[in-house]
């Protein structure tokens, strides 16, 4: 991983990619006692920047591998990412979810083209049906972020940033970024050490589900006690990837952990004073931003997604807005 | 008016307004018929295009009458579109207010560094509190709409519509636009009569507030029979101005209306699938994009103000989405 393979992401994602805009708001700054700049990369294609991941991973396979297809499991925004991305390469994409996966997800991800084949959490093993219908039809797995094309895709966010933040003078600043198995994270780092080595990527997690900060602070990997009980589910993974850990522990840290109730109070005040719709997950790092203590002057927070369920946003207006 | 004093605004605006993205879904797409296109306005500084004229109009002004600051009625964006661009060029600002406005929209004014003097509307004579006000501090008055340099800041819209259309290869297109007293319609029509004239400019208001449209069927200016009861209070008005008029009878037209509902479920869908917060009065383009007949392949439709009660918004979630 380096960042010719981002500058290279990024030669392929351009006219496809939004350059998702760097918004602020002078409320915000003066809840935070800081400077608060969000990259809103809820107006991505598919309400995620997972679609930057997945097209780079699309984009980079060899022709003749990709014409045969793509799989890939997940139950939200990485199925969204693949789909699109798959459509607009003129080729399959299977995606494995859950059957008991919400049903908007479920028929969003067949909307942007894709076969949607469901297994049952409780009797099928995913892996052993995934890796069935990959021999089957020669499909080619798209990880979620424990690959370097995927990570290359997200580390564009990061070039984003530092020319973004170049243009405000802003040279110094806590990088905060949503972070489930630290693709995003990751790639963002690398394009920032690179390009604007005063920015600094630190990962933000649900309490609770914070294996990535507790894993930055030993050195070693860490797990998750628990997969499920944050409402930030986008976000929550078993532990950090092999190919991203290693780029984390070198760039990142320290790492961070914000409540559900900071993240929904967040969701709230993006929607009254950025116009953007966040799902928890997606604003784990702008409530850091404005809540978190010991940051610096100038704190910029990758909104990572808005995907979220009417009713939870609701929800969050009525409880913080 | 003409394309030169557009063309200045944006040189004046450069590194102030955001250029606002330019955003689509395949879902819109499916539901309208037609490819749509989403002048994601709301963006915006203070939530709403009218930013962009009350800078355009304040940095427009000789600095010895600017520094004796500006004043403006208005309960809604115009006030902090004004109040943000005073603050910004360090002169005071005075918003007169009904006394009644809602508590969020006097907090916000004034916390954007604004003086706000409440009347009465049932006892007081706006006009002539405003007119002694400016006497004794010798303010400016800015003008919603019917201004000069407010008209060739708002078209300054136009100027990145029609660039990022050329982008994205699309020479022709209607360009659908909420309306209320003819300030945005008029700068962005101008703006693309020079720029892409491929592309026209047409009005939007709610059902039974269309004084534009009719006036524009009748060739001179027609009135509102009613200056309340819709939700799209940000958009009604009386008639359309006598600067924008004119504008608007050479280059635009013909209007669009739609209703309430129709608002609604367009705030409902540029949640879901754009992740972007609209208002009632500024979600009026994209309802008609995605809901009018007869319209062409290509819409665009300008997205122009975001500042909702949260309230309101859950309501049209609840019913929509």
């Amino acid at each position: 991983m380096n960042i010719d393979m981002i500058q290279a992401a990024a030669a392929r994602l351009a006219g496809h990619a939004r350059v998702t805009p760097l918004l602020s708001s002078p409320f915000l700054d003066d809840l935070a006692g800081r400077r608060v700049l969000v990259k809103a990369e809820c107006l991505q294609h598919t309400g995620s920047f997972k679609y930057r991941g997945a097209f780079s991973a699309l984009s980079a396979l060899a022709p003749d591998v990709r014409a045969r297809g793509v799989i890939a499991y997940s139950s939200g925004n990485h199925a969204q990412g693949v789909a699109l991305a798959a459509r607009q390469h003129g080729v399959a994409a299977v995606i494995v979810m859950p059957a008991d996966a919400p049903r908007l997800k479920i028929d969003n991800t067949r909307a942007y083209g894709a076969e949607v084949v469901l297994y049952d959490r409780a009797t099928e093993d995913r892996d052993a049906l995934g890796a069935r219908l990959a021999g089957e039809r020669g499909l080619t797995l798209i990880k979620p972020f424990d690959e370097p094309q995927v990570i290359a895709g997200q580390g564009t966010t990061g070039l984003e940033i530092a020319a973004q933040a170049a243009e405000l003078g802003v040279t110094t600043a806590d990088v905060l970024v949503c972070c489930g198995g630290g693709g995003l994270t990751s790639g963002i780092a690398l394009a920032l050490a690179d390009r604007a080595p005063g920015l600094r990527a630190r990962p933000v997690e649900p309490v609770g589900f914070d294996d990535v900060a507790r894993s930055l602070a030993a050195g070693t990997i860490q797990r998750n006690a628990a997969l499920a009980g944050s409402i930030c589910d986008a976000i929550v993974t078993p532990q950090p990837g092999d190919i991203t850990f290693p780029i984390m522990a070198r760039l990142c840290g320290p790492g961070l952990a914000v409540t559900d109730d900071q993240a929904l109070h967040a969701m709230a005040l993006a929607f009254s004073r950025l116009k953007i719709v966040l799902e928890p997950g997606g604003a784990v790092a702008l409530a850091a931003a404005l809540f978190a203590p010991d940051l610096g002057e100038t704190v910029i927070a990758v909104a990572s997604g808005g995907n979220v369920d009417p009713d939870i946003f609701a929800g969050a207006l009525a409880r913080f807005a």
